[in-house]
């Protein structure tokens, strides 16, 4: 776990300064809005301590590691992937009408949903050109990558909120969402550095797929999380999912999967009244009777080993392979 | 006239066709929403006639040809200056509440918020990619010049939604808003081409202030059009910018160069209550009588001269000059 730690703190501490250099281009209230959607400063402007937990930047810094290079190389990546992260928190929380994120009010709920459109629009923006600063053909190839993965990402979003919408949803259906929403970005992450590097291409391509991989299995342990985490550590209320009747990876998997049970789930999902406490507790059970929540654990560490089997293919060397599968480890036994 | 027309119509029939092709890499249902948004289809789908001026895309191509390439070097450029305008759009309807546009329902009125969030963060992801597919120090060179141009968009945006909320503003931040709302894409628009065609700095820089110029003749027009304009060509209600008490150039010129006038605008614009049809009436009256729309028109003429005088410095061709001095007569000589 140390190792795991220090290479997410080394993500934070280099990245950080980075990120607030690429700030700087903003216009003042973006900047400011930014810098307290990022846990830099309460609503005042005054310094707090806080932050995201900076997964992605790691990544990328050890992507150009992986390719032979220093980390330095990496880190125009790892500003980008954190800035289009950070912009689709701002325009996800909007949208799904979220009040909290990191134990604090969302930037729409106190500031207006301009500001936060305005802001993710900003963060997206200034991705391309922190990537767009570099010169030659890696910078060119890298922008391109997030590029992609950008509209991949967005692709997913669109199928999340189409998926609110409509019953029926397939276990495949919702895997390629996720796949979308949170694999694409991670994946980019992952190969981001080794791109900056001009890593040859079975590097680029064995770093994407294991963070997709990866970016699969962090989506399916944040849906286990999102209905029994406990809200202490990820300052959401108990059962939040379910509360929001949110058709995340282990519930469609119950719901497809579970006969009787998932049709019992199914209906309770599709019911019209307001959920009270009694029926989303029994929601919770039905999920974790049909199998979903062992499901999902299970298939977070089956995608962390196709992850791995991916890394020792692309034969990067030991030590960054290390840090990465302890990344990759520290994501699936979290709590929040 | 004609000539005006003719380079209009042309860059609508050269850059749709690849707006097309470059939608075709979003998702069914953000490509779906951006047909409908650019007036190709109805919402159910079917192929309509309608679209916008286009006139980005018109002087991007212009752009080209005043570096001495064909307009086709500039088409990436085309695309991806219309692919973010429309981004704006669909985001700025969505804040300011607007339920028309192009004499059509708006996608957040008849689709929902989150539509017009996604669908607007797909063209502005799609517009880097489409740039990002040429190869080589021109092609990053342009996505350069584009996302410096969309942060200066958000830039003017947020404060256009700044103002909003307060009283008191000047009349420079009411110009410098504008440069960055409405003159930092056409400056890019026009200077776009000429990047993508290797063009010397000089050149760039004469189209660049050109484009810029000609931002400032568009909203101040645009400005007029949304007090005066004739509702049946606009689409909008008559005095629709008064309505929304919007603090416009020509308004907030009148308030701050209008004396007694002026300050009964003023008192009027900072009014609680709904303004009713007789007060709008009279308020359209103040503006006119404090001189606002007298100043927005001779301003709009003048930055027109800045912009020709900018063109004939950096010696474009004559034959490209008369055709972008063509567009900017269109431009602020127009109706709608």
């Amino acid at each position: 776990m140390t190792v795991v730690l220090d290479s997410l703190q080394q993500g934070r501490q280099t990245v950080q300064p980075a990120i607030r250099e690429a700030l700087d281009r903003l216009d003042p209230t973006s900047r400011s809005i930014a810098y307290y959607h990022f846990g830099w400063t309460d609503l005042d402007g005054n310094p707090t301590s806080g932050g995201g937990k900076a997964i992605r930047p790691a990544l990328a810094l050890l992507s150009a590691e992986a390719a032979g290079a220093p980390p330095s190389v990496g880190l125009p990546g790892a500003v980008a992937v954190e800035l289009v992260h950070n912009f689709s928190l701002l325009h996800d929380d909007l949208m799904d009408g979220d009040t909290e994120r990191r134990h604090r009010p969302t930037v729409w709920s106190v500031r207006g949903a301009a500001s936060a459109i305005l802001t993710g629009d900003a963060l997206l923006s200034l991705a391309q050109e922190v990537l767009l600063d570099g010169d030659g053909p890696c910078a060119i190839a890298a922008a391109r990558l997030l590029a992609e993965a950008t509209n991949e990402l967005i692709r997913g979003q669109v199928l999340d909120v189409a998926f609110e919408r409509r019953n029926g949803v397939g276990l495949d259906e919702c895997l390629d969402m996720a796949a979308g929403k949170t694999g694409a970005l991670l994946s980019a992450s992952a190969a981001i550095g080794a791109v900056l590097a001009g890593a040859p291409r079975a590097t680029i391509d064995g770093l994407a797929g294991f963070g997709a991989d990866l970016g699969l299995a962090f989506q399916l342990v944040d849906d286990v999380l999102g209905i029994w985490g406990e809200p202490a550590v990820t300052g959401k209320p108990v059962y939040s999912d379910l509360r929001a009747r949110k058709k995340s990876l282990p519930v469609t998997y119950s719901i497809t999967h579970g006969g009787a049970i998932g049709r019992e789930l199914a209906a309770w999902l599709a019911a019209g009244e307001p959920p009270d406490e009694a029926g989303i507790r029994h929601a919770a059970e039905l999920v974790d009777q049909a199998g979903g929540r062992r499901w999902a654990l299970d298939e977070a560490h089956r995608r962390m080993a196709a992850g791995r089997r991916k890394l020792e293919d692309a034969e990067v060397g030991e030590r960054v392979r290390e840090e990465l599968l302890s990344l990759a480890r520290f994501i699936v036994t979290r709590e929040a």
